[in-house]
Formats: structure tokens, sequence, C-alpha cells
């Protein structure tokens, strides 16, 4: 089927689609997503991305996991970019499945020059990303009127810099961090040296969009204490601000959150 | 075809789906979008998400056009609001058809609260938001390794404060405003005034996924000149950050832009 309609030239010139896959609800990758797994001789996937999918979206194309995990790299990033362009080169239709949205985080614009650099045709369709739709799923709106009117989406895979934290308490709006777990503790902490208030609402959805989805909550004060009596772990969505306080956390009705809304929206932003 | 399948007691009780369009482009809606609008009774639409899909996904569906553009609002949200819950109550399901994420700047939690309040069931599917998408359709990453591990999305509706400004430009991450072409002097002023460097490279993508989507491209002290002279106009998506070079900007090669990327990846971020 995925060859079908095609000239023999497209059949020969192979090409890279860097797509998208969502935060894991196979229901979130988007219509762009499907037609080109369907459309792919050969998809390149990791654990980050719904690779279950690809039974049904690419059943004949030769599937290749390349393994990325926290702290396990099956294949390192040199080895995945240049497989992508040595397949292309090959004649092959190549998907690069990648988990969220290629260009947030998901070191895509290294595979786009990687092509580009080899002479082969890349494209990028965008994704759902986690930073978005997993706060979403657990009850949490970036920005809500009256109380956030931005949000910052950083990576805890590194300490931030005393910089990066005053910058983040003072502009006061929403912060989500992503591979923020491990980094838990530097980041509470420098927030409230740099003066962001202890009673400041967290949430940490884990496990987004999974049957097991959790999300604990508390404030800069305590999250770090909550967190460990939780054994939250990766992969984690960790939210600052106080639209936190808005999370679906199993003891809050739809009336408490109503309050809760009607109390953050009622002081000035 | 949409009530197939549904019980009785699921066809009386209506409920609201919040639905996230995506960035405009049709192939970027998900597939649990697409299945919200198919069944659908009726939809509530405005100018800001793909309208001219419905047609193809809510073709017996009734069609409602709330009309929100930049500076003209035919429905008053409160309007909106209740259209949503009197339809529901009536045993409809009511599918609110948003551009971009629900959650992202676009009145979704007010909404999803309306619901709440009246004990109507609501659910918000995400969406594929302009903030990482348009730059992307642009060619440009939020994020690059050795050039930005951040993002910070946020409104242009009305004035930044200066504590936004300096945290802003003090946090060096990328900075992505939606709504801010009538603020763009305000904010590129304000940013240089807090010591944002003015070759700070900027990009401004009007119209991103539409066949006259384009990217101007200047820096921090020009770019103001340079939209003033290309009547740049809404909707667009400014963004502030040394990846903005990377933007296809009509006459950058792909070798000029690797050059670029090595370029700017070359010193420490």
């Amino acid at each position: 089927m995925h060859t079908t309609g095609r000239s023999s030239c497209e059949r020969y010139a192979g090409r890279v689609t860097l797509v998208g896959a969502g935060p894991g609800d196979p229901d979130l990758l988007t219509l762009a997503a499907v037609r080109a797994l369907r459309d792919a001789d050969v998809v390149l996937y990791d654990r980050l991305a719904p690779y279950q999918v690809l039974a049904e979206f690419a059943p004949d194309a030769e599937l290749i996991d390349v393994g990325k995990r926290p702290g396990h790299h099956a294949l390192p990033q040199e080895r995945i970019e240049a497989l992508l362009v040595e397949r292309a080169l090959a004649g092959q239709h190549v998907a690069r499945f990648k988990g969220g949205d290629p260009y947030v985080l998901g070191r895509g614009a290294e595979e786009v020059f990687a092509c580009h650099l080899a002479g082969v045709s890349v494209r990028v369709i965008p994704g759902v990303t986690s930073a978005t739709a997993v706060p979403s799923a657990a009850g949490i709106p970036l920005t809500h009127r009256g109380i956030s009117h931005s949000f910052t989406v950083i990576s805890g895979h590194a300490p931030l810099t005393d910089l990066e934290l005053e910058s983040l308490a003072n502009l006061g709006g929403t912060v989500v961090v992503l591979m923020g777990v491990n980094t838990l503790p530097h980041i509470s902490e420098g927030l409230r040296r740099s003066g962001l208030s202890d009673s400041t609402a967290v949430a940490i959805v884990e496990r987004g969009f999974h049957p097991d989805q959790r999300t604990t909550t508390g404030e800069l004060g305590d999250i770090v204490l909550r967190a460990g009596r939780a054994k939250v772990s990766s992969p984690a969505v960790l939210i600052i601000g106080e639209v936190a306080r808005l999370a679906f956390d199993g003891d809050a009705s739809a009336v408490e959150l109503i309050r809760r809304a009607e109390r953050l929206t009622s002081v000035p932003a």
C-alpha cells in the first residue's frame, strides 16, 4: 500500500520525515503523522514515542528501535543521524518517530541539519508537545486569565544557573520543567532562594496519558518532601505556578476547583 | 452516523468537548479531534480554527460561528460559555473547536469552569499549539543544543511589565510572543532597554501554515523598521532569540543554514 500512487521518480528519491508523535496517547497523533507513517519504508523510533501504534500505522515498514531511554542511549545521536541519511540515500522514505514535538527539546534540529548536510530532503511534522498536553491531562491550564499569561518550558536535564532561576522567579508566569525529577530539589530550592514564595503551587504529573498517570501536588516549600514520599519517578512533567492549584488531585471536587479558580482570579495577577 | 453505537443514556446526557484544532493546517488535527467532531451534534467555532474542515468532519452537525477575531468579538466570552452549557443541558454533544491548544492563551479554562459550575461533563483534547508549530513551519526549532534549552510563550495582547521584560532578557531562552504584532515596538524596545543585544535574532512568521505564510527576519535593533517596511500584520508569531537565525528566510540555502547553526553552537550558550 505504501508505494501506491508514487511515480517511479518519487519512489527512488529517498527522504526523511521527522514525525511528532505527541505525548503518548495514540489518539493525539496528527493526521499528517499517520499519513507519514503509512507511507514510510522504515521507521526509527524510541521509547519516548507511542511505538505500539506502529503495528497499525506502519504494518509493512521496517521498524528500528533506536532505544533512547533516560540514561540509556542504545544508539548514540550521531548513529541515529547517520542511519537516517544512509537509508534516505538508499532511496527509502525514512520516518523518524519522535515523542512530543520534534523541535521541543528533542534534538530534532540536529537531525534536520544532518539531512541538509547530506543533501537529503527532510520535513518536520509538528506534534502535540508534552509540555502543554500533560499538564492539560491533569486539569492544569498553563495560562488562565487573571493568574498567568505566560509559561516557560525548560529542560531539567542539567542544573539551571542562578540567573535562570532568578529570571523565572521574577517573570511570574507558569514554569514547566521537562526531565526535571532528578533536579527537583535544585530547582525548588533555587526558586525559593530567588524569591518565589514557599506557598507557590506545584504539581508533578508522572506518566502523562498512560493508564497509571499520577499527579502529586504541593507547594514550593514542601514539594521535595511530598515527591520523596510518593516516590515520584521519570518520566514526569513539573508545573510550578498558581495554575497548578487547578490540578485534579484526587480530593478536589469540581466545585472545589471552581472555588480555587475564583479565589485565584479575584486577586490581581 | 454520529449517534450510532451510543446507548440511550449516553444519547441524552449532553456534554462538552473542547477540541484543540491546531495551528490552521487541517492535517495537524489529531485523531481525537476528528473523532470528537464526527460525534458532535453542534460545533461552536471561531476564525482562529480551520473551520473549513467542518464540512468534512462534522457534515451533519449544526455549526455556530462565534466569530472571535482580533478586536472583534461577535459573541462575548460569557455568551459562548452560556451557549456551551445550554446545549449540553439540552442533551447535545457540543464541540468547542478552538485554534491551537485550548489551554494555551485560549480562555479554555474559563469554558471548562463554566461547565463544571453547571454540572456539565466536559473534556479537553489538547492540540498542536501555534507557539511551537508556527516557528517550526518557518524552520525554527525553539530549542537547539548549544543555543537555547528553554522557551517562554507570552501573550502580546497587553504590554509587558518592566520586570517581565527584564526577566525575559536575563533568562536567555527563546521568547515566543503570540498576538504580538501591535506590541512589537514596546517589546523590542523593552528587551533592548533590559540588556538584550541589538544583534539578537528575531523572526516574525505571519499566517503560519497558510499558502501565503511569510517570514520576516531581522535583529532586535532593526526589526521594528523591517516589520514596518514589510507591513507585517496579525495573525503572526514573533520569535526572539538566536534560534531565529535558522529561519528559512528566502535567501538562505541549506548550506548557509548549517553554517549558521555551526557558528551558533560553537560558542557556549
